[in-house]
């Protein structure tokens, strides 16, 4: 596939972009994945707050972008002269939008560094403010396509030397860090991407897609984006790993992740420590995609990370069309597991491969 | 749970048993489960039939005696005053229901065992011979239960190492190998019904169920026969066993198997190996729960054994009501996986337990 096509593809799964004249924010609508392909803008307030409220747009990186192209778009029909009037409004705008999902760390990181940017630009006449904010949001989603590059490009010098003459790299990965979750790489999935652009051929790899219950990310939207890219892609149930792995067919493990410790130990999405235990029986490389800022030296270890329960009903109903577990029966539905650092090949941020001992490697890119 | 309720449980839950005077075969409708509970009888040759055919009756040893039970009711109803006439009904009815499962080899057995019965008894009187059949189905009923209950009592005796004061003993499983699969007590279930039959409460253990993708059988089947027996049990996805077994609440894996290789490798429900590499991780002792009938050893190793594949709407689309998995994109679907020998703690048969050399221990139980 050529870097054209690449671009096509973003341009046509891109979870978020800027709707014609940057009148609107455009987004696909992920809750339809994968039945349905539709891009939808939105240009008001409750458009945009819906959007988010409703899971249309997940992914802490696409969140946060799609506020923030948001409150741009909000900010330019703001009827103002000067800037008190303007910025109340705004203000408005800005907390509307953060009530839509109240627990979403980067949905607040993201309206707070546009209200941030409002406040400084306060001098500025409201057309050159408006465009100030438009740059702003703009600045917030080229960071994101910054940070997913560095991770793609480390992530494809693995991928590079695994490379083998008529036999596709085979890839494992977990659940979605993909293109639909950030701004335009992923995390996991970056170095497949970069890999296209450096112009690999879509089967010059091969992606296993974990299908991750129990709300199926991996099945819904990592192997439906990597699909459309052209990249060779399956989909296969959680318990199917060992005997993929056993099989030859994975040379190299992928995954994202939600938070890592100070030594490395990495929590993810429910599944992902299975996966390296088995790795490492199978002697299989595993590899974590960090951006930096999901590294947090405040937590010695993983033992320190809170573990989410969600909603039983996400196991037992969601999805189904008839029970699955029968009433009363109890349902365990952690959402995240550690993944020790130990059984770690390495930790890839945007700054760099970190290998253990993974404290000092994170030192070493300037974290505290 | 005292004895009593055990045997009332079963009685309830149990896969067959006689219908009334012996005139019906009454099953538990599997296909209803776990939503609906419903016991039907099936007393015409179509209804028993259908019943297999359509999975109302599922797991090899259940379809042998639901069969076996069907023939015998079947022939009782036979009007005919010779040996002759009567078999040349008997045998139309036997290859009729031989063909509700083609595949199906317990099924296949049963039947047989019944002609080969019916065939040695051919001087006998027609109401003698009748009767002879109906205690040919009880034999091959009560020769499947003594099998269990022989694995039963020998995993009892490793959940008594386990237990413990004030806490209850840990067990994970996969898939259902429980008394819905077989006539009373099941393979994998067998050491925990014993345990109640023994005084065990139903809260001194703590079964944990892989839900077992892709068709659930540990969600819908395992944890409702646990739980009707009132064992505390509790129901998880597949890739969530690595963080219960970190936890500490797992003590003993007991599994079933299709097939074990001379070397003690086992093919068992997808997932198996995987749930062998975490148990060995964490230092979790593994037994499969194995009839000596499926010790093969003809079979040396699990390379041997050849694995089924089978339809991708399995992960894509059964139970759904809306696509899992975007048109086009790829599924992996194998039905099993081996898990190697040199992970098992034991292979328990009703004969004993076996522990490596596996081939050693297979000849010294008699198997050749």
């Amino acid at each position: 596939m050529s870097h054209n096509n690449v671009e096509a593809f973003f341009e046509d799964v891109i979870t978020v972009k800027w709707g014609p004249d940057k009148k609107s924010v455009d987004i696909i609508d992920q809750t339809l994945l994968p039945g349905t392909i539709k891009r939808i803008q939105l240009s008001t307030k409750e458009e945009i707050w819906e959007a988010i409220k409703k899971l249309r747009v997940r992914g802490a990186p696409a969140i946060g972008v799609s506020a923030a192209y948001g409150l741009a778009v909000l900010a330019d029909g703001i009827e103002a002269d000067s800037f008190d009037p303007f910025f109340a409004k705004f203000k408005e705008y800005k907390d509307y939008l953060a009530s839509s999902r109240p627990t979403a760390v980067n949905l607040f990181w993201a309206l707070n560094r546009m209200e941030d940017c409002a406040k400084k630009n306060s001098g500025s006449d409201i057309r050159t403010l408006k465009d100030t904010l438009y740059q702003e949001a703009q600045a917030i989603r080229d960071e994101d396509v910054q940070i997913s590059r560095g991770i793609g490009e480390i992530g494809f010098k693995l991928l590079e030397n695994l490379k083998k003459d008529g036999k596709p790299v085979g890839i494992l990965t977990h659940c979605n860090a993909g293109t639909l979750a950030t701004a335009k790489y992923g995390t996991a999935t970056a170095p497949m991407y970069i890999a296209l652009e450096h112009g690999w051929k879509g089967d010059d790899m091969h992606v296993f897609c974990d299908e991750t219950r129990p709300l199926l990310q991996g099945a819904r939207l990592t192997s439906f984006e990597l699909y459309k890219a052209g990249i060779t892609t399956t989909v296969q149930c959680d318990n199917m790993a060992s005997i993929l792995m056993k099989s030859g067919k994975i040379d190299i493990i992928f995954t994202g992740t939600d938070r890592v410790a100070r030594n490395g130990d990495a929590a993810n999405k429910i599944g992902t420590s299975g996966l390296a235990i088995l790795a490492r029986h199978y002697g299989i490389p595993m590899y974590i995609c960090a951006p930096s800022s999901t590294v947090d030296m405040s937590t010695l270890t993983g033992d320190d990370i809170p573990i989410e329960e969600r909603d039983p009903t996400e196991v037992s109903a969601m999805w189904y069309s008839s029970p699955m577990v029968y009433e009363g029966v109890d349902i365990y539905n952690p959402a995240f597991d550690v993944t020790d650092h130990t059984l770690l090949s390495g930790i890839i941020t945007e700054k760099g491969l970190c290998t253990a001992p993974f404290d000092k490697a994170f030192e070493s890119q300037g974290m505290k």
